[in-house]
């Protein structure tokens, strides 16, 4: 099978984005540079804020992250990844306005925790991720339930990657967030790092129970789908 | 000034290539994800080896450089740079090949070693860089003098580069260079981690004198450009 070029519409947030890339290198099993697949990024930081739109307050991110994935498609990508679990709220009119396809990395996400046989799963989500229930349409139609943080404990969640992780304060993001995934996992069989500045500040020794960090399940899957080890839409 | 959209040719290493996109992401003041300045990154690890070629034991990588750099041009970036030093042997044929400014890590990087007042560095890079006389040209241009490890300690940096970073066993090449880069240093002001794979496996506080890292110098000016605050030609 040919390999494939791997499209990624990033810079929701940059960080996350490089990281995405990292992971994506790092999980490639390569002993030369020219094993590795050919990657295509833009990172377009200037795509208006996901959360804010979903919450009424904010301007419509759509026509930029339409526009990102058109770019992408014509400049050769085979088909397209976005490291923001937020932005996943407008996967479909995405998927419109291409041919081809944006791989979800919150469907790849729900699979994975269907196939760990979690039955009831913790969310570190932004408001617009919880209030857009993009990971509850995914989880519920496998008969997975969801736990996310109280009203207060949600606004350090939100102080932990806005003030915290996106604007640079790695330690104070991760102190927050720590915070609310210890309370989260005494109700939960696993916890989902479900935006993408979560997977950056915590990782899984961090927690008692297993972090399911969308940005590796999205990583694996990219790998795989680039060197043709499994086929698109399988 | 209007901010400008920053190009990176990549893929050699696919590992520099992330790392420098995350230099640029940290070295932006930035409050949130819209002040980044818009990244396109082509991730190309198919080029063929820079080194072999200038050794005269492989395929010209020219043709895979210039048709990167012209798509980079043709999807919007404003000017190019590259995250491998031996790569810039090719630098005046690419600048050739287009019309935005393809940056030279390896002419800042000289820049930066003149204006800190250095007359003699030493110099961690592949054999093609050395061979190819890329910061040779651009140093002894400015009266500063180079050394470089003997032939016996020159293979344990290409085996650190190549069977250590570039083939995932990072451990292995920081080993390997940190034994070149502790003889290196008798005998030089500072050393420049010449080679992007050394950038990633060995920091400045691995070392007695400076470590000069042409990732930083570049990513910094990309910085710089990218959000106006220098021009391009300056």
């Amino acid at each position: 099978m040919a390999e494939k070029v791997i499209g990624i519409l990033g810079g929701m947030g940059p960080l996350a984005t490089a990281e995405l890339f990292r992971r994506i290198i790092e999980k490639t099993p390569a002993k030369r540079d020219q094993d590795h697949p050919r990657i295509i990024i833009y990172n377009n930081p200037k795509i208006p804020d996901r959360t804010a739109f979903i919450l009424g307050k904010g301007e419509d991110p759509r026509p930029e992250l339409i526009e990102g994935a058109r770019k992408l498609e014509s400049w050769g990508a085979d088909f397209i990844i976005m490291p923001c679990n937020t932005a996943h709220f407008f996967a479909e009119s995405i998927q419109r306005a291409i041919k081809i396809p944006l791989v979800s990395m919150v469907e790849e996400t729900a699979k994975r925790i269907e196939e760990m046989g979690i039955r009831k799963v913790g969310l570190l989500a932004t408001d617009g991720t919880i209030k857009g229930l993009i990971y509850h349409r995914a989880l519920l139609n496998r008969g997975i339930k969801i736990a996310v943080p109280n009203p207060e404990y949600q606004k350090l969640v939100m102080e932990g990657i806005y003030e915290g992780v996106k604007a640079g304060n790695l330690e104070l993001g991760r102190e927050l967030l720590l915070k609310v995934a210890e309370r989260l996992e005494r109700r939960s069989e696993a916890i989902i790092a479900g935006c993408t500045e979560v997977s950056v500040a915590i990782g899984p020794d961090d927690l008692g129970v297993p972090l399911i960090d969308p940005l590796d399940v999205i990583a694996e899957k990219a790998v795989r789908l680039a060197l043709g080890m499994e086929e698109l839409g399988d």
